[in-house]
């Protein structure tokens, strides 16, 4: 951040009064420019046995496997940002069944919040940001090309739980995989 | 927003190419400035059977009573900004328990999460963002004067689970709570 978004004025980074950490401070006009951690929301959809994956067609990580999930927008709730990305990504409807993984990426500033699902029909195509989208059962999960590892964690959570028959949240902080 | 924070030119209201909602979109310098909702984050710590409470001293609902919860940071994971936000604003050291509710309040974008922890010690102080700090059991609890929406539905999901025995996680979608 250069310039105040409100004035156009050059920022200048200063601690503001009564605060604790650096701003982006506008001498003009007196706006202070906070910027907060971002949501990612998405959903672990099953038709039966088999998950419901995506191959991405974008970076980072084109050409590898994910879930559908995306960037939260305004004016949405959790659950809806999740059903919606799943319908961009995968074109597939799905009924939610509940809050299953919630991971921190402090080093990035986001959290990677994913929802049990149901597929309501088997309808579903790729949409704009994937290559592919398929329904896989759990030999066919792809672990040596998977995206982004709040994935990885959340498919092995939940393969875990699906043999134990209890489905539980799974809260969690972990490092961003390497984009290599 | 009024003008590009990258180069300072006047930025447009268009929805960009492949996208499917506006956004302020910068035409000098081709830059795209997303806004996403906000995670406020907080802790209902108790000692023995009574409930850290706030009294604000900042608006919104200057005077009004609340659990301490604050902007999640940057760089922070959701526990580390629930301890924070209670170190500052009840100058009090807890040990977190585990996500208690999670409030979508979409119509003003935020997250509102809770983590129901354990005061380590009595050398709580109101910071600079309280009026007051106080341990309140059930029957003292200002019902008439709280803060939030989702400060009110996590006090009542406590009570009950505690009643039960059992603490599970609380979603839930509010409204704001209007500021008269």
């Amino acid at each position: 951040m250069n310039f105040c978004s409100h004035c156009g004025a050059p920022v200048v980074t200063r601690i503001p009064p009564g605060d604790h950490l650096p701003r982006h401070v506008c001498d003009n006009c007196g706006s202070i420019h906070y910027q907060n951690p971002k949501v990612v929301v998405g959903a672990l959809a099953v038709w039966e046995d088999r998950i419901l994956m995506c191959r991405r067609a974008i970076e980072p990580r084109h050409g590898f496997w994910t879930l559908p999930a995306g960037f939260m927008e305004n004016n949405e709730s959790t659950p809806e940002g999740a059903c919606r990305e799943t319908l961009e990504e995968a074109g597939a409807r799905i009924s939610l069944e509940g809050m299953f993984s919630y991971v921190d990426i402090p080093r990035i500033s986001q959290i990677h919040i994913i929802y049990r699902a149901r597929l309501l029909d088997l309808n579903f195509a790729a949409g704009e940001e994937s290559l592919e989208v398929k329904l896989v059962d759990e030999s066919e999960i792809p672990w040596e090309h998977i995206a982004f590892h709040s994935i990885e964690f959340t498919l092995r959570r939940f393969l875990e739980d699906r043999k134990r028959g209890h489905f539980g949240l799974h809260t969690t902080r972990l490092e961003p995989r390497s984009y290599s």
